[in-house]
């Protein structure tokens, strides 16, 4: 029997703790989230677990890993804490919006040995390990570039823009980090166009809603990417693969397996809405990856040190639209 | 050159005088249609041809080839006529509504000895044609069954329904042939309901709009077939052939190649709409081979035997559906 | 907290144990199976139940529903049991291969007033409902005809086939039910072909491998169904509705959502391999819909009664291959 | 009756004469390719010219138009000389490699108001036409950005590349064309990334095979393309034109409307291919236009200027390439 306790009640710590609580001989024992709420309430209760203050846990012998789930703010701290005390970390990304403490922080978790698996759920995705797997072991041929569309199914509301780094920062590095997955090598150039051309709201939180970005990897491989805070039919995150035997396409999953037709044509159904459901398959698989990592040291697909590898890329993502030119990056460069 | 004659200056007869006038070498020399309009005008400036009466045609030497299209009731004559003086033929189905005359008139045209095509168009379509190759060559392995669907856009008028012979001799002819095509060999049993659901005109009529039919081969492998007088997005022709290797699927060619989406889904184009635009590359190749078959003697895809064997399903159909009983036919068999 | 019993622990005694023990204040008290085997230990460890004999499940008045998903031969004197000690019912199709018992066992079942469902698990799908509901409200139009396609994706062992009740009673008895479902009405006529095509074991052990069914409903609608012991590509289940306004169409459900493309073009993933995981998500409302029929009573989407109607046209369907005749049934017919 | 002239007995030579030839009450008169060669001689005959010197072209009044589908460089020359003596223009693109000579050509056609149509068939594609026209009436709703693939079927030869100006004024040139098309305005940055990945020929040519861009419009719009000389599965021709309300994507066209099923899955044909095929429709619309602004001044879809300015950002792209910066342009930006 492992012990875990989750950090966050919210939309994914409600995910991530259920997946736990599925699994056999796992308890979540902990759960911790600084708010008082009803959703806090019913999920402490369907996963059977005490609701308590994060020095509880830390101090809690029995407890083997820590599911970070939390907002934003508080997983630099939470981070730190684990490592020093020992426990086996899932974190959410980002670490920071702060590059200089993901640094840090990143740094910290390594010298101290824990286990740690971030929480990029895309590369536990079947469809993206089927793509993953397909490159690797030779079948597609070399890998030529890459193409990926992620768009939101509906502008965030402003609150939400205003806390979370910025759309690059937030939605856009899922693709910086499977860019760095699938080519299997590091970005040496970023260039960005960005936009408020959607949702006014959106731009007087100081952020945009529509970009392109061309990433340069060290080989001179691309990758162009389209980020947008809508797409009039949902959720749309797809990646195009071309190889040199093969092209792998990642397409959208559709809600049903209705097709309707009438006088204006074949309809087929709308995407998944939204991530929660679209990568429910690959949150459970990432849940158990960590179940591994604690029992038997097994490899997570992504470490902490990808989470700041991607959003170094992010970063450069950012100045890029700020200064209209193209950002050089490398192991040594930060924003 | 080659000089040729066209009887019926309709959608039909448009469709080959054009294509057999677009051909190098050959001359659409007259045009034949007893009814005075302006499509026949401008049909015969269109391909250069003079309007003429029928026995002109079968008097001049020059002509090499006729191409009967024009209305069912008159068919019969002209193959009699063509083939006593000597002249190539492309013959619309059907033959004749009365399947006596057909079984005349089908030994009179072999007994001559004329060349005559048979215009089961969708022989010379390339999709069925790759699905026939690829079942011929081996590469699908043995085909086990089949389904096809037929379906027409909308209900035709009453005053063709009552001209046309009922749904089985003039839509599920072409179905019955291309069951005998892909098979390979003779149909033994036939069992069909019929009904009028759609469109009560077509009833009072005295024909229906929806069947369904079950053919046994002689080698007791099964064909069905789903045949009505409306599809509510269009014209619907789909055939699945069910192999031991793989299941081939001729599928409806849509109007355009462009996909919508948005918050119903992903919209693809309606089929194209009807058959002329649908089987107009096969439509092209029928008259090409019409030509071959003149100069050069190769052998039509379909001949009058073969419209002969499916009208002799098309009247177990009928039979099937007046007496509520499977019908068993063969080579002697008559309505 | 409601107690469960579960008969069979086989593939689908072990689906629906599990189902029952992941809803929330359900507890599979005891599973029953005859035979000794890891499975039977593992599936009991898994849910949490003891391993008893039948007498212990109905002596028991803890107990409130019985799930029966042991082989078919049992079904008949277990729904005879739980009806006379007045316990709720989820019931695997078919009831008895015999349909006199199944006459019997329908009418015992429904005098004793226990509430039952009887698994027709497809009418739970969600794919199935939609269709089912989009026609119910009108949206649709009136419903025209049907074509249902079941083919499984390779011939089952010979020892299976024998114990089957043959292809129409194991197998298209689902689409059946769903004929009657959809339409809402009763079958009147029913005509079958059948041959073993495929697989000479099936011939030896006596059943067809390939039937084509069409069936008239009272109302003179049709309904034509493919069924098959193998397809090339693996399970192929799938519906199409045709209505006045529009068509269904249920689709196969994709393996993968990655598309492949080469030369040879472009490749989709083959279907969900097989019923099991295919209808998951069926066979958990499934059991939701068990667990609400014992607490509020709420209506079952299957009885037991339509579990002997779609047996009736099986019943019918075999008769008609034997005979090479349709056979009209109503209310009083039996084999 | 209108006369023509064709220059250039080549690949797009062919499909011009033809589709003009093939037009009601249109004379392709003279045929003009200074290389001796079969295919020169065929075209000649199966259109019916006279094969003839440039000068006698110029010299004849009957002549009313000319088709310029000649090797490049001879492009500039041709069409200064038609403007000079007063003949309509069809002009294959581009009108130079050398961007001033484009300038000053387009000023002397403009200052001639010989009517003049720009060959970029993709405008007079049915389904871009489709999506512009959709666009244009406000169904889409606002257009945001622009996701465009082309991908050539495998890498042209040497000589070809060595000749082609390169691919961003070879190959991109289509989209940029198609960019500005659709967006309705000008472009202000350019930013381009490209390398020599798949062809080492191509390379030692001075060229490259792959490569990204990124448009800015001048109100702040984002268009992003992929370019490719090779794609696994033949030509890749695609658009995604993402609306407030809708999006439309441009669909590549099969080459055959069966599907393939087996056990590694469903297999649909590769695209046409290529360009000559894919566009064949929009190849013989282009030739009604130039005939309709020949008779009625109907005003083509695209003019001589469109060509300049869809090169301006070609070199924009190219500079980009070799100075890895973003390029600013504008009216006056020349390379």
């Amino acid at each position: 029997m492992l012990n875990l306790a989750v950090f966050g009640a919210g939309r994914i710590g409600h995910v991530h703790a259920t997946n736990a609580a599925s699994l056999p001989s796992i308890r979540v024992r902990y759960l911790v989230d600084p708010i008082e709420s009803e959703a806090r309430s019913e999920l402490a209760e369907k996963v059977g677990a005490d609701i308590v203050e994060a020095a509880q846990v830390f101090a809690d012998p029995s407890i083997n890993g820590v599911v970070i789930a939390s907002s934003t703010d508080t997983h630099a701290a939470l981070l730190i804490e684990a490592a020093r005390v020992g426990k086996a970390i899932f974190c959410e990304k980002p670490v920071s919006l702060d590059f200089a403490t993901v640094e840090t922080v990143t740094d910290a978790v390594e010298r101290s040995g824990v286990p740690c698996l971030l929480a990029f759920q895309r590369r536990y995705d079947p469809d993206f390990r089927f793509v993953r797997d397909r490159i690797s072991d030779g079948t597609s041929g070399p890998l030529e570039h890459i193409v990926m569309h992620t768009r939101d199914p509906a502008p965030p509301p402003r609150a939400y823009v205003e806390r979370s780094g910025g759309m690059f920062r937030d939605q856009a590095i899922h693709d910086f980090d499977i860019a760095r997955y699938l080519l299997g090598e590091e970005i040496v150039t970023v260039y960005a166009v960005g936009n408020c051309l959607i949702d006014p709201e959106i731009g007087e939180a100081g952020d945009i809603d529509t970009a392109m970005v061309t990433l340069t990897s060290a080989s001179g491989r691309f990758v162009q990417m389209i980020n947008c805070r809508r797409a009039p039919f949902g959720y749309d995150q797809r990646l195009e693969a071309l190889c040199a035997h093969e092209v792998l396409y990642v397409e959208n999953r559709p809600q049903r397996g209705v097709l309707i037709a009438d006088a204006d044509g074949f309809r087929a159904s709308p995407p998944m809405n939204y991530f929660i459901e679209r990568f429910s398959t690959a949150y459970r698989a990432e849940m158990s990856a960590f179940i591994d990592l604690i029992r038997t040291g097994a490899e997570p697909l992504a470490t902490i040190r990808d989470g700041l590898e991607a959003q170094r890329i992010a970063e450069a993502a950012v100045k890029s639209v700020a200064t209209g030119l193209p950002v050089r990056i490398g192991s040594n460069w930060r924003p």
